[in-house]
């Protein structure tokens, strides 16, 4: 697990989307804080992951729970004048691969605007 | 972390209050979904907890990342038509008892039924 750790831990510093595609698996499953139907795949996972990455400002994690394979990683960001609080629950394979990627945000006010300013950025890639 | 995870099923099972009041500190603080502030002690925290508890149907914990003083426990519950996931984030002292206690709710439309129908619960018990 430490080496996952280590390189979400670059991705977030570098924001560099090498360091998250080597940990996902290629069937991944997304599951967002907006929608319940989960994204399939490494591509849109790994698109909307760093586009997410792109909307907090001030991004650190906070406090880490691991348990076997699955991991919750608990991180506390900015978006505007909003504090906000966040999880990454995943899941990972024997391989070392993340099978299950679930995000989730409080409090609401944050999120809204995180949903509204996603929209704004996905569209603009095309991927809404 | 034993006791603590039965005593919170056996509160989930039978909604009986004193299973939770039994398991969290005096001074414990409550990270709701829905505001940034947390709410502080014993008293308010069971009754948003137990109010909450009212709200959802089908509630059944779907993953329990636990590691030292921390668990996750990942639920999934229904409200109305929807589905929705969520987390219970809860850092125990040593003494046992749960010093914070945050929660997680997702996707946006499901926390936002939930939110509507807090309100007006916590509403009729003067709580809001």
């Amino acid at each position: 697990m430490e080496n996952q750790l280590s390189a979400l831990h670059k991705f977030v510093e570098t924001r560099n989307p090498e360091h998250l595609e080597a940990l996902l698996a290629d069937d991944v499953k997304f599951h967002s804080p907006f929608v319940w139907k989960p994204k399939e795949g490494k591509e849109i996972t790994l698109a909307t992951l760093t586009t997410v990455a792109s909307v907090f400002e001030e991004f650190r994690y906070i406090r880490e729970v691991i348990d076997g394979k699955n991991c919750v990683l608990e991180f506390e960001a900015r978006i505007g004048v909003l504090t906000m609080r966040g999880v990454d629950i995943i899941e990972f394979n024997d391989e070392g691969k993340a099978v299950d990627f679930e995000v989730m945000i409080r409090p609401m006010n944050a999120l809204e605007v995180v949903g509204t300013e996603m929209t704004k950025r996905l569209e603009a890639k095309g991927l809404v």
